[in-house]
């Protein structure tokens, strides 16, 4: 029988454990199952019941939380029949729910996963179970802390039931998303897009400091405070300067969910240009071993192998030359000019699978995605109402002269090099003066494009 | 005294030393400088006169050929004054060149660079002295035979004066260009869109097949014969299979070469997606510690680093099964896309610079520069008359079945990757059905794409 006190919590990695343990303050009964054992061993010392297979897992339990790797995984561990020595076989976790359960759905997945869970539960005869696409964001001290980000998604009457659960892991985080399974992905997906896009930025701005001869710790203090500023940045570049080897997300995170972004873009027929670049980034990163290291590891790709760190022979903070905050200015234009970019091609993709532009604004702009330019430039274009501040001419001109800068140091920008690209374009084919406008309609197919205010 | 039998060569480096020792078939009195001691005196071996300065070598040469590596060592061997021990200070040589001499210049340079040397003559009385801008294409083997490429631009007169020594250097392979100083370079920088697109996405390709466990000897000969064959990768391919650490041409030439042609993008205010995206991966190349290697060398940034060598375990040819042959179409697709619109990027950047598009064509499908691709393509763009083969959408869905491959291998594709946004981008804007018209069409300022035909 369904005990509503009752969780079922598979995959307890590093995101899933601190749900799990959080989830123990409000469901003492949380069962959870990991195929890693020494996981499940640590999981009963923080006060946690555990099971060896997830049919064992599922069973009593009213809510079935996944936060497994992929949607691989969740299929496998919902359809696979005899998972475990006690499943016995012939038996599925799909079959061994109880009736009326609550499946929340926390991975990161393909944005159609969560409607292909419901199929294959309906076609095994259990419409009596609710389905909650509920991904989330926000790493792992907020994941103990009860304090994620989660986007959910589904019917209506499904995610009221599932709010208790949800409520528990995210707190004031809870974000409704309009659109049914998959829309709260596809929110996911487009703060993905936002976050991994910084991340790389962050690597190649901090490389081209470097290799500009910056006292790497000042000129990240100073771009801080101006137009290049995300909060990937604030996050990521302190412990790149250090160099302190922990992990706030394995590379082969992004590696995943930018694949999911990309291919998300190839099914929708969008051209994603610094998602795509950004990308091939994280892909080279794993080519060179670093998948299972911090993504912000992918700064050394950037680096000659012989300056393989960030932080040189400093001279001290106190002797920083006229010369040093014109080369900083480099860094800062480029960063500036690729994050108004990334925020155009995100909120593009949001509004291209149909999410309301304004909610996904408003969650964007308070979670790991947003940046300087994401708050100040998307409002004014969602509303239509924008002052100008330069031209796509001269952001142009001072794009180029930071790319002609790193082309004297054979320095690689690809996001950089792509954007400036891309601020041609907009350019060339006379898409408007002002250089968020023209960006926004280089994805005009005709209707104009895709997210912008009445004005335009 | 000018002699007509003498020529000063300026730079006897991997191509020059070639082309000096060339040209002393023809002008016996050929006076070789280099900075690099070692070479005179193997230029002296071969039947050679040395100098020991710019200054030197010019005296009585009325023929003054540089071969040096950069703009920046044309300027400094003419007019830095007291450049050895037996100029005196004081002495440029600029001034020490005879009446009437003639200044070829046959360094890869940016374009403005011979109006510039031009100027500079002028400027210190003597307009006296013809400047033939006059860059090569071809190759070492090619340099030393007399049979190199040569573009040559400037006054009509000054041009037939150069043609005994250019003759001599490219024998039937002299092209002369219309549109004075610069347009010999610009005919060598669009040559080197192609080429170093090719030669990247030959290490793309031959990485992915690697990845794909196929039989890299077997795939090279197969997409040889196929539509993503170009003189490049029939080139390159051989010598990256056996790893044989020759080199055909250093990376550092195409970091050069393609900083050049990026630059003139960014003056023309024309995109180059394709172009920029190559130059990143030379870069990162040159980051990597590949700068003094051979360019192939490249394909290792595609590899993983327990995986740099692209023979591996191979199977027989004889045993390739039918999986492998659609694997290999997977490289193919791939290849073909790119080609077509590495194809289209660089006639339209020569149709901006005002390079006669018949011409330019004709020049590149003799060249290093050359693919199937363009064979197959440019004359139907430039007829306006061509035969639809595949539309766009078609050519966009056999592209994403490569990448998702790809994706799936964690592999990186910077040159597909750019490509397929590109294609979709001509796809959602609207811009056609055939692909080469709808790419085309991408870089349309509102005058019409810059190089079709009437059709369009």
């Amino acid at each position: 029988m369904s005990d509503p006190a009752k969780i079922a919590f598979l995959g307890l990695g590093a995101m899933g454990f601190g749900m799990a343990t959080n989830l123990l303050h409000t469901f003492p009964h949380t069962t959870g199952f990991d195929v890693w054992a020494p996981t499940l061993s640590r999981f009963t010392a923080a006060g946690g019941h555990t099971a060896q297979t997830p049919v064992e897992a599922v069973k009593g339990a009213k809510y079935v939380v996944f936060m497994v790797t992929s949607a691989a995984q969740i299929l496998s561990c919902l359809f696979d029949e005899s998972t475990g020595t006690s499943g016995g076989k012939g038996i599925s976790a799909a079959t061994a729910l109880e009736k009326g359960a609550i499946v929340i759905l926390c991975s990161t997945t393909p944005p159609d996963h969560a409607g292909i869970v419901r199929q294959k539960l309906d076609a095994v005869g259990r419409d009596d179970v609710a389905v909650i696409d509920a991904p989330v964001s926000g790493g792992t001290v907020r994941a103990a802390d009860g304090t994620l980000s989660i986007f959910a998604a589904g019917a209506e009457a499904d995610v009221r039931a599932a709010r208790p659960v949800l409520e528990a892991m995210a707190g004031s985080n809870l974000w409704v998303i309009e659109g049914g399974l998959g829309a709260g992905t596809n929110v996911k997906i487009v703060h993905q897009v936002l976050a991994g896009i910084h991340v790389v930025v962050s690597c190649e701005a901090m490389g081209f400091a470097a290799r500009l001869g910056l006292n790497t710790q000042w000129a990240f203090e100073e771009l801080q405070k101006g137009e290049g500023n995300s909060w990937m940045f604030g996050n990521r570049t302190p412990h790149m300067l250090v160099d302190d080897k922990k992990i706030y997300s394995a590379l082969n995170n992004f590696v995943k969910d930018i694949g999911i972004i990309t291919s998300g873009g190839r099914a929708a027929g969008l051209p994603l240009f610094l998602s795509s670049a950004a990308e091939q980034v994280f892909v080279t990163g794993f080519s060179a071993g670093y998948g299972a290291k911090d993504d912000a590891e992918v700064v050394k790709i950037f680096l000659p192998t012989d300056q393989q760190n960030l932080v040189l022979e400093q001279t001290s903070l106190a002797t920083t030359s006229s010369k040093d905050v014109s080369k900083l200015e480099l860094v800062a234009k480029l960063m500036a000019a690729v994050h108004l970019v990334a925020a155009i091609e995100a909120t593009t993709l949001g509004a291209k699978v149909g999410l309301q532009p304004q909610q996904l604004f408003d969650i964007c702009v308070g979670a790991a995605g947003t940046s300087f330019m994401y708050k100040d430039r998307i409002p004014q274009l969602l509303s239509g109402k924008w002052t100008s501040k330069k031209t796509v001419d001269e952001v142009i001109a001072e794009l180029k002269v930071s790319i002609e800068a790193a082309q004297q140091l054979k320095y690689p920008l690809p996001l950089s090099g792509t954007t400036l690209q891309l601020l041609q374009l907009a350019s060339l084919r006379g898409l408007g003066k002002e250089p968020d406008v023209a960006v926004s309609r280089i994805w005009d197919g005709g209707d104009g494009p895709l997210f912008l205010g009445s004005r335009v």
